[in-house]
């Protein structure tokens, strides 16, 4: 039988897990001290809150759970009598989480009235896509979200903005970059330029390639998808640009402004947040970038990004959704929110070796001589772990060559050995995994002792 | 639509969360600080990892994910040409975790001789069970195990036991026992007594209703059962005893010590483990209970239980289980956990008031006075959170007393107010949400001030 995790999920061992716990703690915390409270939802939701909401490929990338007992039988009764195939969802009642969005939605829904009118949350839990898994792509992965709902107040994008980026820092990323554009911004420029409807929502999907494929790549796709020539080569000129500062770009489109209230309404937006953006620590960080789509069609307000660009990829994304949180329930709700990618989070610090040396569980572990001395182990074991410390008591005895062996695997700094004299002499012997010294103290002493040879003294 | 969760399962508002990580926090780094690492496993198993591992109830109570794509269609292709009800696994390739053991094994045979021979791990993670939902019983819940897997030595019971009760204690838990009793021993003493092959477990499942049926109670279902009088009436003396002392129970089974090697071993290996629980936080806890059988059928030698007999429930339960680890291998390894159980805990600790003041995320909240000063409150959350305190912007201007009603509802302890004069004179005022007072500081001072207003001074 296979002993593989399912494909596309992981096992993580020891290390995998105190990095992984590391950056979300991290993340966590500051998260928390910008005022954003915890949210956890189950694994499952009811097949009928997920299907629908994340398009056709979503609907066909959800794990879906068979149905139980009566139920199960029923429906495959139904099944075996029909001809031609049976729908999913038939067979199927509950769905594994996709994303952390609807979930929100749900909740606010179920909980409408007992929340907060404006509501500052994180959730921090893993979802699960029936993808094709390739190289950092998993079928099960954590994301970070951090939303404000109801209020449209640009000091939302400024302190979702600022949060993210301090989380960054405090993981040791350095040269990351904001990228700050706006939809209703962009669909207004296209309209001044003549291309609306659908064929405006093609267009989006075309510049949003602009990174990869260059000027000419993008008008090549909108010529096919039927812009003419003058309006493409208008739009390109409002959104295609070589470096220019924020408040040029912020000039060159203010032409179009007049012509336009998306535009303006969108630049006004994007104004106040740039300015909001110089006071924490975003400062210096923000691009306005008018060729920025981003993919999901549910945003419609700013959006934005952040990358690094020596490595050339997307750290978080997010921006403002206000007509998806209350799907669930009477009234459109205000929100917006960014996403942080743990996954390629956890990729880049270890390439960028941003982790600190191996983490240990145990700092020391203590020897085991005998049947006899087992006692005064754990006794040693007991007061040294009430001092603070963490302590691993190897629990065979045998040869002290094999303990120390053991020792050093785990990590740990110290082995602590009393074979049958020194506890005679209620006596204990330290010895220093790094240095390979070794040195006999008192028993009474083995804590304050401890403690110096931990700090390196 | 319904925006309640599934059935059984629990959306967790902030103060639950807040909760819930403490209690696991607190478990997480006791265990740590006996050596023990953590590991993590896919929510999703194959299913043939799964079936099979957990009786007929089990396979029946698994969730089952619905195969994709054109294993779906293939599966439902045959199923309609079929007469008969098609077997779930041809529908399902996948299953949610039932619980963490089987997760333990397959990750040992699947690293075999890339782990150490004497593994000490942990894991916390949530477990799906398709149980009927009662009160306390739900079908996403939280293990937290802790084992130590590839040592027979009765020092791993004894320190497995001592974490279980150090971390009770750092919950607040307080007069909780230790039962202990050994599988060899109660199956050796049914031989004594003339009961073996299936009648012994039979007979072993009424033996573990002791507390709640009684002497007189176990007697009917033994003879029920096909025990006869003169063998129960021996085994009921050797298992049901007014209070004694361990030494007292120890001397009492030893006289079937002599008939029979099983309870000869299991007293040696009870005695053992006894004596090494002086020495940690076991330390008079331990009671001898030679009616304890816990109901899974995988435990060969010791086993136990963590009660609180003021509450009448089971804290934590385990035992060795040498022949369930190796099953994904090719040789038995010999295997000792605990487990405690996070949903009774959280319940208990309500109960009690275990819990400290209600947490909170945010210290203070930072007001938010017009357009024109919005940068200024951005620049002062900024200070404040340099400084290390968790604030809280108030996104929308608007009337004070709304503000500072969010300020109460959210449990800061702390408003910093800086409207337009008091951002001319460089001030901000704080308010004690708690006594209400109000004093206006320099901003110089601002860091410093607050400090001390948290301290209490």
């Amino acid at each position: 039988m296979s002993t593989n995790p399912p494909r596309g999920m992981r096992d993580f061992l020891p290390q995998a897990v105190h990095r992984r716990r590391y950056v979300i703690e991290t993340i966590r915390r500051i998260y928390e001290s910008y005022g954003f409270e915890p949210l956890e939802t189950p694994a499952l939701e009811n097949l009928s809150v997920l299907m629908g909401k994340y398009g056709e490929e979503g609907d066909r990338l959800l794990f879906k759970v068979l149905k139980r007992g009566q139920k199960l039988t029923a429906a495959l009764t139904e099944v075996t009598a029909q001809k031609g195939l049976p729908r999913q969802s038939a067979l199927a009642d509950l769905g594994l989480r996709y994303d952390l969005t609807v979930p929100l939605a749900r909740v606010v829904g179920a909980y409408s009235g007992r929340l907060e009118r404006i509501w500052k949350r994180y959730q921090i839990q893993p979802v699960w896509r029936a993808d094709r898994p390739a190289k950092g792509r998993f079928r099960e992965f954590y994301q970070c979200d951090v939303d404000v709902i109801g209020t449209r107040s640009p000091l939302v994008e400024a302190e979702l903005l600022g949060a993210a980026c301090q989380a960054l820092e405090a993981l040791g990323f350095k040269d990351f970059v904001v990228r700050l554009n706006h939809r209703g911004l962009l669909f207004g420029l296209l309209a001044v330029c003549g291309v609306a409807g659908a064929r405006a929502a093609d267009a989006v999907v075309a510049i949003d390639k602009l990174d990869k494929i260059g000027r000419a790549g993008v008008q090549k796709q909108l010529t096919e998808r039927g812009v003419r020539a003058e309006q493409t080569d208008r739009l390109l000129d409002f959104i295609v640009f070589e470096s220019q500062s924020v408040q040029e770009v912020f000039t060159r489109l203010e032409s179009a402004a007049a012509e336009n209230d998306a535009v303006r309404n969108g630049l006004d937006e994007l104004r106040q947040i740039h300015a909001l953006c110089q006071h924490g620590h975003t400062a210096g960080r923000v691009t306005l970038e008018p060729s920025l789509a981003r993919g999901l069609s549910y945003y419609t307000g700013a959006i934005f990004e952040i990358v690094s660009p020596d490595l050339g990829v997307s750290l978080a994304g997010g921006g403002r959704y206000d007509d998806l949180i209350g799907m669930f329930g009477k009234q459109p709700i205000a929100a917006c929110g960014i996403s942080l990618g743990l996954e390629r989070l956890l990729t880049l610090m270890e390439q960028k070796n941003l982790f600190a040396e191996t983490e240990t569980t145990a700092q020391i572990v203590v020897t085991c001589w005998n049947r006899q001395g087992r006692g005064a182990t754990l006794a040693m074991a007991k007061a040294l772990r009430d001092a603070g410390f963490a302590v691993d008591v190897y629990p065979e005895s045998g040869k002290l060559g094999k303990q120390l062996k053991y020792a050093e695997r785990k990590g740990a700094r110290l082995a602590a050995i009393q074979g049958p004299d020194e506890q005679k002499q209620g006596r204990v012997a330290l010895k220093d995994l790094h240095s390979g010294e070794q040195i006999t103290v008192s028993f009474t002493d083995l804590c304050a002792r401890v403690a110096a040879l931990l700090q390196g003294k």
